[in-house]
């Protein structure tokens, strides 16, 4: 990781920008409320939900030390909510690398295509929710950074 | 509520049939794996996710003494999925119930339009993921179980 870290609060700032200057990965704002009865967050398209999404996946019980994600996609598109606990999330086009302290469920980081993507630091109640806008295509992975960076340099500007 | 309740680890035993009877509200296997590095639930079209969702939300932090949900809807199809803790969630057509014990994220409970729902006895750390069909529309909404057994009544069988 380099750079700062950002917390995902930061967004409720006056003047925050969602814009992770980072090929469109950015942090999305959701409708939030907490009442006696109940915490209670919103997402829909047109209102923070950028897709529909095709596929939905969840990860807990992961030991703090490990690191998941690192890879890219050619064409899914990716919003992370982290709705209990929190975790670090990066971003990065191979080059430079943005890091996100997603600690609320008010706050997901979309991730584009052609973004490198990582994951760290999860605490131990943390629930990451990830939704995508397509199935399962195993063909649709990049694992390995060096092909991401040579697919990247061969895109148009 | 009325009649048992299930487990819906209940859905692992072989031979158990997802179909609630209740209008065709189901359980819906979603594929999980636990592995030291962290526990993976999917969900996708095809396997376990009914429709793209176009509006999420999530319900954490209700006191064990609350009631939630209590409403139908008339077109708006959803799948409730505990990803942490436990929460109990009802279907009925009015006159008969059936009660689930969401307990796990590998089991999402599918409710079609026109079946009642409520959840209660949420867990101190349950996390209650709704995926939706369609964006929030108040006319979609019967919240009122009497309107609800009236509208029900006029359904072609």
């Amino acid at each position: 990781m380099n750079g700062e870290l950002r917390a995902s609060r930061w967004l409720a700032d006056p003047g925050a920008s969602p814009d992770l200057e980072m090929d469109g990965a950015r942090l999305v704002k959701m409708h939030g409320v907490v009442e006696p009865r109940g915490r209670l967050t919103v997402g829909e398209m047109g209102r923070g939900l950028p897709f529909a999404p095709r596929r939905y996946f969840v990860i807990s019980q992961v030991p703090r030390t490990d690191i998941r994600g690192e890879h890219a996609h050619r064409r899914l598109q990716q919003l992370l909510v982290c709705l209990a606990g929190s975790v670090v999330a990066e971003v990065s086009d191979g080059r430079r690398w943005r890091a996100v302290h997603l600690d609320c469920p008010e706050v997901g980081l979309y991730v584009p295509p052609m973004v490198w993507g990582a994951q760290h630091d999860y605490s131990r109640e943390a629930v990451l929710l990830v939704l995508a806008s397509d199935e399962y295509d195993a063909a649709d992975y990049i694992r390995d950074i060096d092909t991401f960076r040579a697919e990247r340099s061969r895109m148009k500007p």
